[in-house]
């Protein structure tokens, strides 16, 4: 199996700021998720990383995960022991090894979970995910456009809990996974939508991972360079920008095991002014400017510090923070009607259709 | 093995009439739970009822029940596939063939359920419980006493999804399976504490099913010889006559997947000018009489049609029936510290010590 790179210690550090770029507001904090992947390199070795052309068609890959809202993820940072608990016991109940590693989204720890179950299981990790970018249910993935089950899933908690669901759909699995996290205690690991290689090539958003380290890589290049940082993400990404402003007003809860809310963005420079509202359910799904709606999910929608570039999340957003919003295209996976209805505004109660955006630059 | 007898359609009258007398006022409507019952038998043919001691000591033992509030229980009334369902997967889980059939709880559904997987499997059926009674939590049976745990557990709903959870705790296992249902629509298909037969004669309530068959044809044979079948039943069940009395309030609501209230009852005849107060969390908990508290659990208090005898669930009480309320002692199990601790006032949240029964009569 020819590998791509291999993944050290301090490789993590740009893959994990880029995961909270493609997390889309989602996804948790980056720094915690990149000291748990470390903490598994550093114990149990590098990470081979792979394309998904590699795989043998008959090869087991299974995705791994934290579930729950990002704010009780992040408090209540898993030992990687758990993220193993979850793989391990879905290897039994599959009754046979799995061959490879996956990644369910891009996001500030779910882009990290998996280095740690690859680092310990000694497993090659798939470069792609499930999403391109990160989304709060878990039927929200490519891998349901291709027919793939969520099930059989092991979900496991910090007390030593677990749980295997077999559901009549996708929708069923995040129900009642959903229920069960929030009781757990707001967060769960867990390890599901087990496939085959032949599947897997076709259903995984490919790449994501080399795109993850690109991104960091790309601000810390920039910075150094004493160039602007968000354009030269901007130019890497095909991302326009949406609006430069502080924040003036946040709104938010969590309901349903989710972080949902509002921010509000006040102008500055060429936007002076103007308003720009973001909603957030996890993950940034609607910006409007002055009432007009400028991007919507499955488009990414993005918030940077505007001097540093460095990635904010919704739970991390706070009053008079000056930032650059962006947004560019989603992977074309998203842009089917099936994609849509998956993801698309509406599912998420927004009355209005979807408007792609086109590259930028 | 020895058959202790066999249980036909008719058979099973008695049997659910007397589940729902043991049940406490909880464990759903004795009427449905007899259709699904006498269904199954008429299908497969009749059950071989025997006494725990007949069991092997390496038999493995499995109890089945139907948990949720007693309202959704009895308007979700499932198949017997359903039950089969759970109790084929534990199989598979357990990777052995089950033995035996137990029953969870004594009431007027889960006294009944055991009847359709035995029907349905063909194995004998012990006459014996978890509690000789009902109760509202899946942990508050005399398996837990005896260490019994919950898990492996399957939990089935009606769409055809499935659960298997593995816990560190029974009062885990029921926090988990309590969401796990009230997701699922508020009611759900359980197999669960599996045990060997060597544990099943320590840890069961012998003789309930006997019990709760004698209790029907006690009512039945008081009312054709025109005797009162309040005063027999209470001859056999060593009862005591709290009440007599017409309800004239019902506070009820469904919270947390349980049926909770409180019903007030003005007393007639040798109660009249007193009041008798009930309340239930799917049973009746606590009984109190003028202010004085006559009975609590694990103490059985039931509610009964003062003319006829026949129980009366806590959420078929209705304003203005004319009802005897009986109560009478618990098995000697549950009158350890450990089991007053498990089910006791101070379990459900009563400022109040448990204050035994003695026998009457």
């Amino acid at each position: 199996m020819k590998i791509l790179r291999t993944i050290g210690v301090d490789d993590l550090d740009d893959i994990a700021i880029g995961g909270a770029v493609l997390g889309t507001g989602g996804g948790g904090d980056p720094y915690v998720g990149k000291l748990m992947a470390q903490q598994a390199i550093r114990k149990h070795g590098p990470v081979k990383l792979v394309d998904v052309s590699e795989l043998a068609d008959d090869a087991l890959v299974v995705p791994v995960c934290m579930m729950g809202a990002p704010t009780v993820m992040t408090e209540k940072l898993p030992q990687g022991d758990e993220l193993m608990n979850a793989f391990t016991a879905l290897e039994k109940v599959m009754g046979r090894k799995i061959d490879a590693v996956l990644c369910g989204e891009a996001g500030g720890v779910n882009s990290t979970t998996p280095f740690v179950v690859a680092a310990s299981s000694g497993l090659p990790l798939v470069d792609g995910d499930g999403m391109g970018r990160a989304f709060p249910e878990l039927q929200m993935v490519t891998f349901t456009l291709s027919g793939v089950s969520a099930t059989p899933m092991v979900l496991c908690d910090d007390k030593g809990n677990s749980i295997v669901l077999d559901t009549v759909s996708n929708g069923w699995t995040e129900r009642l996974a959903r229920a069960a996290t929030i009781e757990m205690g707001g967060s769960a690991l867990l390890a599901f939508y087990p496939m085959s290689g032949k599947v897997a090539k076709e259903a995984v958003v490919r790449g994501t991972l080399s795109l993850c380290a690109e991104v960091g890589e790309t601000l810390r290049a920039a910075r150094s360079a004493h160039e602007d940082p968000v354009a030269a993400l901007a130019g890497l990404l095909g991302a326009e920008i949406l609006f430069h402003g502080r924040i003036m007003d946040i709104e938010r809860r969590t309901e349903g095991g989710f972080a949902r809310g509002k921010a509000t963005f006040h102008g500055v420079e060429e936007y002076k002014d103007q308003t720009l509202r973001l909603d957030f359910q996890n993950e940034f799904l609607i910006a409007e400017r002055d009432g007009e709606v400028l991007a919507t999910t499955p488009d990414l929608i993005t918030v940077l510090e505007a001097d540093s570039g460095d990635p904010v999340t919704a739970d991390s957003l706070k009053y008079g923070q000056r930032l650059v919003t962006l947004a560019w295209p989603c992977n074309p996976l998203w842009r089917t009607p099936e994609g849509i209805e998956l993801v698309g505004p509406r599912y998420f109660k927004y009355d209005m259709d979807y408007r792609p955006l086109s590259a930028a630059g």
